[in-house]
């Protein structure tokens, strides 16, 4: 049974085939973010404080950090963007408990990110591109951590599943050669968006099962990619999410301050026999009513505190073996 | 590839695999409400009625009938059901264009649906009770309709679900006895409540697969009774309903005029590509706006017109073929 440990100082997530659907919260990441990129350049952290809060009471039980600014001061992100990540974890796992994923483009950030965060973070991401294997799988091994790999390589992002699933095979190879086990790799097989290409949903159905029976890794995607472009687009997210999970996704990156994709992840949770007699569908009603009384979600998540232990099984390691 | 075929005198409407999902309106029923039952006995249709343009409007392709109400007058239903299920269908017949389903545990009821119905309407239903089999399944034959078939015997509904499968393939291995093809099987394989049994969901996506894989059959179900007891049981339908269609399931019986969970329907045949271009997702967006804007489901339904021409395609058969 596959299992993918992530930890912080305190609580252990684990990604499985038998376990409930893994939130990881993708706020805090300044693409396309102006006004949060130019906080930060301003080292002013408080809308990343916040986004850490509202995301794990709305059931986050991971949070990715991108610390992806490009200064106006200084254009490099070698050289500004490994001290802005080491920043930003410092401060979240000041405040939440929840172990973090550390999501850079830039090798020194992905580093600067794994030694100085506790416990044993996701590491985000690898590709099948040659340079990016070689320069991240020693990062993994090094620190005895699990990746995201992603599904795409030199060529760039093929819309043949088979070739994505290629790749990901790729990937997994590679990762044994550095002693890096299949349990450890989280793939991504690629969302397109279901308005440019109809057999979008259905490619990621069909790669998650495959993924799974043959590779026998976890998977995990950027939900919202699905509905790009459309409108109403949470609707399409709502029915993709329980789609997925029931396809044998396992986790995905995705805002989780949105009522409607987390009342769909919860509901197949437990249709999915993965919450215990409802229990956390009931307290997860709780939200529902307190927004019918007009709450918004983030507020009646922090206030009726139903996420509150979403986060995982307290009692994780301190620290983490290194490889 | 399996398909079943349920006409109206003008429209037909096709379940099957590569179909989008079948949604079968089950308003029309008197079973738990009094009202509409004392309605019934004192001869007025209207709430019949206004159920039949609703639920046509909201996005029903086919309207299941009962005509199961115990008169006060008569407490004899195989002398009272008769004549109104006659009449019911006969006036559901002259206000909407969508194939019916004829629905009654009353054998006499049933062949008077069919000797008053025009086109190819489905029957509803057939179980693996004996008395069932022997009564129902010549109607099946001798009208050459299609027939819903539910999932228990004589013995009751089994929890396990490879006894459920079990009684299926006896059905279907019985009608092949009667000349009646696989293809006008639909298998209901019996919907737990998750509350009362937390593998429901998963027997049923399994059951689906099963069905689909070894009967070659399509299949329906009661969709609600997946979420009985629970709070804000909606958005666990609206959840169930996307997993069992990418699990499979081609139709259910189930009430359509709820947004959430046509919502839902509706997004689950875009991602299954059953949606070409997202031309329906998007009609029915508009149909969303206008329930912002504070109409209801089916006011905002029936203005934007969004749902019209959801019954099916023109065309269809003007009689049936008798076996």
């Amino acid at each position: 049974m596959t299992r993918t440990v992530i930890e912080s100082k305190t609580k252990t997530v684990t990604i499985g085939f038998d376990e409930p659907f893994c939130v990881i919260g993708e706020r805090i990441n300044p693409t396309g973010r102006k006004k949060l990129a130019a906080e930060l350049e301003a080292g002013n952290f408080s809308t990343v404080l916040r986004d850490a809060i509202e995301q794990v009471a709305c059931g986050a039980m991971i949070l990715d950090v991108n610390a992806g600014v490009v200064y106006n001061s200084n254009p490099n992100p070698n050289e500004t963007e490994p001290p802005l990540m080491a920043e930003m974890i410092r401060l979240i796992q000041g405040i939440v408990d929840v172990p973090l994923c550390i999501d850079s483009s830039v090798p020194g950030a992905l580093e600067s990110g794994l030694a100085n965060c506790e416990g044993r973070p996701l590491l985000n991401s690898v590709t099948g591109e040659e340079d990016r294997l070689e320069l991240v799988l020693p990062l993994v091994k090094k620190y005895n951590v699990p990746v995201v790999a992603i599904s795409n390589d030199d060529t760039g992002i093929s819309m043949d599943p088979d070739v994505r699933f290629a790749v990901a095979k790729k990937i997994v190879e590679r990762a044994a050669d550095f002693g890096i086990p299949a349990h450890d790799i989280v793939v991504d097989p690629l969302v397109m968006p279901v308005g440019a290409l109809g057999d979008a949903g259905r490619q990621v159905f069909t790669l998650v099962r495959r993924l799974r029976d043959e590779l026998g890794v976890n998977t995990t995607c950027g939900a919202s990619n699905i509905s790009f472009g459309l409108p109403h687009r949470h609707g399409i997210n709502a029915a993709f999410l329980p789609m997925a999970i029931g396809a044998g996704m396992t986790s995905a990156i995705m805002n989780p301050v949105r009522q409607v994709e987390m009342e769909a992840i919860r509901a197949a949770n437990f249709l999915m026999n993965h919450d215990a007699n409802g229990g956390e569908w009931i307290r997860f009603a709780r939200v529902i009513d307190a927004v019918a009384e007009g709450r918004s979600f983030a507020e009646a998540s922090l206030e009726t505190g139903a996420a509150s232990g979403r986060g995982g099984r307290s009692g994780g390691r301190a620290g983490r073996a290194r490889g």
